[in-house]
């Protein structure tokens, strides 16, 4: 089984970093591949960059349909493109959010979600809403820490990231907590021992889901909304489906 | 006041179409121009469809932010990248669907949309709960045309939703109808004759829309979540707001 | 055009102040007047206040049908009698509230209101709730005056506003506030350069919409639900709809 | 105890119908009276309906309370002014719809409702939202009746409701149904052994509600919301808890 | 009218002091009795205790159906096994927490519930949701005191109780507050007398709201959700419905 | 890693089909072992059925921890007693109902769920709802077959569903496929194959999410709701945990 992790930034520390995590945890049948685009931002803080960085990604996934994936994980806590990812692939495309939010409803009845800056806090509320989890999420959090800062200053993140933990516990009654960015993946074992709850990281999960799914023979539905985008007629540049 | 309608697909017909639509109902003191990128889809189907996009529609944005443009309207019923361009932009950015939908909330209790293809369906469906409207809008239907169809044979689009209409009228008790895709636009005002509902041009709301925010003062709020895209540092390309 | 700004409340200085607003935002076209009942409460502050409002407010709309009403603003922010205004009238009835959120869901992603007495606060969170706003909204927040007080110390009334726009960015993330009351018009614009972030004034909001709607040619659905009230038998008093 | 039913339409026979279902159900010690404004509309088909009935509604509620009456039941489905209600009286208001609905989340996990006019579908699908009733409410259906039709053709109102029943059944699997209109209380246990489905009257059910409320000591809380309504200062006319 | 009043849990004490709220409020001509199975927990402290309990819960119910109960209440606030127990009862069957969440939504506008021990919180929000109270219900609090506590020290109780309204008041601004065990049903007057907001005892409310019920002729609804236990082939054990 | 699969009901023959199931897709490094308690309903039709067959569930659980067993899969689609096997548990406990959701809402946008009886569709309704999935959830079916018919009759079987999940696709534009009862897990890939849209099999996704959650080191969050039972005092019967 072949999994693509794609980094949708163009910082490849961060994709390292990712594939480190997916190594860790990943079965000895399964490859593990890692990549980023290279014209995209260095890092995904807010809308625009997202919107930047998706048709980078979606040529990532557009060369791994041709080499054979079977699946992809977006590397990426604002799951940027998810929608069009899984129109263009075949096999399933998760999402680090979508994935550890899907943990967290599985092992918690009430979790926190803690991300970097203030500004991804709305948009990380309309995907755990999108993502039916409302209900079971009591706060999304930020520690006011650029992304690329995380790599910057490992020591001061995870300082950062322990007091918000214990804040989330006392003051949400958080179950579990969630790590709202892929920057902080190396980060998740130490906090959960320093502080006595799960904390999930998102990559771990997407890339252990992706192999369950793959394993279990699911792919993505092509009836309707995620069938492989359509092709045009003469005008303008073809879509993306054009090449497949 | 200077409104820019961006059509974020590459058919320059659809940009026309739209324009006319914004000139039949702007105030004598409102400039509106339209643009279309030209390296986009030639129609937006779907979520990659959108993703290839935007970028191309920030761009324009981007110009348009050098230019003074008070306000944008992105005349595309999906509403992609919506926002993302509220991060790049000072003055209000609307979307058709969402000036369609807040159109429908006012003047009826109950509405359903009718769109091109199925496979948009649950797009809009996501947008409408998003919007905060599900509760409001009884269905999203679809004629099950493609976008470019619609100018290829308008008798035939025509024919197509005003049976829809009345269909929506019968099955869902539909007081107002919105039509969900840019390129209907000009068959507005035939089909409310028709069929004797409201029936609702996203293009048209969006621009009056537009200019009531701007004549009212109102810009995008750069606080949090729609402030201008983060500078990064050295490490890879720059996001669109370094250039702003 | 001409928009009727109906006061449901009695105190005329409320409707000066209303008219006031309206006038600073309208088209060069556009024809403002404004009125109130006389037999009604001097401020609408709760449930029993908005019941005894209404019938006069409706007579209003009535008495502007006949004189050719475009569109009427209802300027209370508990949008008390919305739905019968819409019955009773052939063009747009725009609520303060409701156009007050569509502005704040259009300019930002995350809001908060803030009205007058906290017995409003339960009356506003459903009015939110049901325009599909709650996702949006943040807080609902109260400065604990009485509405006719805003009148009598408008300095204290700004200085606890200011105050309260404070706590609710710190506290709430909001990045746009609404203010919950028609009294507080007149401080929108230096609220907002206080406090850096946009203040939405509802009557100033639905006066433009009301100019928007009308101007793209839209009218009340007479389908359903907002058709004319029915005229009985004859049994007890005619419904309003009798005269019209 | 003394409970007063308020008719809010000025058509006595439906006042005289609602009594006698109150009438069947009461517990011996229990002094049930019913009134009706007379200056409201014949009967409550809309919103501009309900509103032309509040004013004269309170004013009943107000006489109750110098008379010492226990509860008070609001005999109209649309449970108009329901709140405002609550604010003027002391002991509990029960409203006919929320007591129905109230009843049928209770003795089924699905049920529909079927009311007179199709136009008061939103009105009620609205009020079962806000009674928190969503999920458990499969449909509101409507005979398309007007409401005083019931008395002048009871045969055929019974006929038109057995069908509807059966077809809520069938298409909604409903596993009770709420009967959407005062006047059709006395159909309830025809219906309800002609379709072998529990049929729900909310003036029944409202009547015993308040009686057990009263019952258990309850009384409306006066903590903010439901605070009677607040004296104002010189201007404009009094509240109407100026004369409580 | 004969109601059992069934406590889950082993602790006679309990049953009793539920009784006593229940003689305390019924009507004249009502029987009141109650019973507690003796192989459950001794108090009900999360899902795994519902769970042991509710085999034995349903037992009482069986017995009661063939001594001709007409409507039972199940005294623990987390309604364990409600839907089970309607499928086994011909008459209603009442949960102490949806009857006070009801009395709740009737008489205040905004809610907050109390309850013993934290790990029940999430269990209450729940239930909350379930039954169309979340907008109505501010916070579910928990004064951290093990069930069976209450009974040993209900004067620390009482203060914590009591402590805990108070802050529900100022924080929360709720209107009535609801005590989330029915352990508590005894400090339910003097909390109300010390706080001035109506607290409302889920017993209480159960056995009014039973009687309403079975005094409006409603019962338990047996088409389809709520039918009896379907009877099954000759493989493993018969469900509790083959006996009845 | 030891996964145990759990078959709430008695019927061995059952629990024998989702072995197969499990052992099909499970990681060549992974034990699935497959129990029933003997004691419980034969099949799970309804609230009843749930509540006998949860004890059983629950001690299997405990035996389980007793040998180390590192996850738990419940197979039965109505989830029964999920919340408290994950109070018991140290591992995570998987629900075939929640799995099956969370799968088709990562490859599919809109799908349905088809069942065995109509009596079960409110409470996977309530499930879906409670899982986050209700917008993505288009419809619940039931091919009226009682849950021991499945085996006496495959083939009949096998015809309803492909007949029904042509109507799905038809009537609700459903992408995939949720087959709503753990006997129909060997139907799975021939309807699959039969109908071209995925058709998922709650065991297997169950299996390979337990698999996936073992692999990245999550287990249960013993802080507040899913805590061990407590172990209560003197009075009465020992809750599970005290033997743990």
């Amino acid at each position: 089984m072949h999994i693509l992790l794609i980094n949708p930034n163009s910082t490849a520390s961060m994709t390292e970093q990712a594939l480190a995590s997916a190594l860790r945890v990943k079965q000895p049948g399964t490859r593990v591949t890692a990549t980023n685009p290279t014209d995209t931002p260095a890092s995904i803080e807010g809308g625009a960059d997202e919107a930047m960085a998706v048709p980078g990604m979606l040529s990532q996934i557009r060369k791994g349909e041709a080499e054979g994936v079977d699946a992809y994980v977006i590397a990426c806590f604002d799951d940027p493109g998810l929608h069009a990812a899984r129109e263009v692939a075949r096999g399933p495309v998760i999402g680090i959010c979508q994935a550890a939010v899907q943990v967290a409803m599985t092992i918690s009845r009430r979790f926190s979600v803690i991300t970097t800056l203030p500004r991804s806090i709305p948009i990380i509320e309309d995907l755990v809403v999108s993502y039916g989890a409302n209900h079971h999420c009591r706060n999304v959090r930020a520690i006011d820490l650029p992304v690329l800062a995380l790599e910057e200053d490992p020591l001061q993140a995870e300082r950062l990231l322990a007091n918000e933990i214990e804040r989330a516990k006392k003051e949400d009654r958080a179950e579990a907590i969630v790590l709202g960015c892929a920057g902080m993946s190396v980060l998740c074992d130490r906090l959960s021992a320093a502080t006595g709850v799960p904390v999930i990281d998102g990559v771990t999960a997407a890339v252990k889901f992706a192999e369950a799914l793959v394993g279990a023979g699911y792919a993505t539905s092509k009836a309707n909304a995620y069938d492989f985008p359509r092709i045009k007629g003469p005008h303008g540049r073809q879509p993306i489906s054009a090449e497949v």
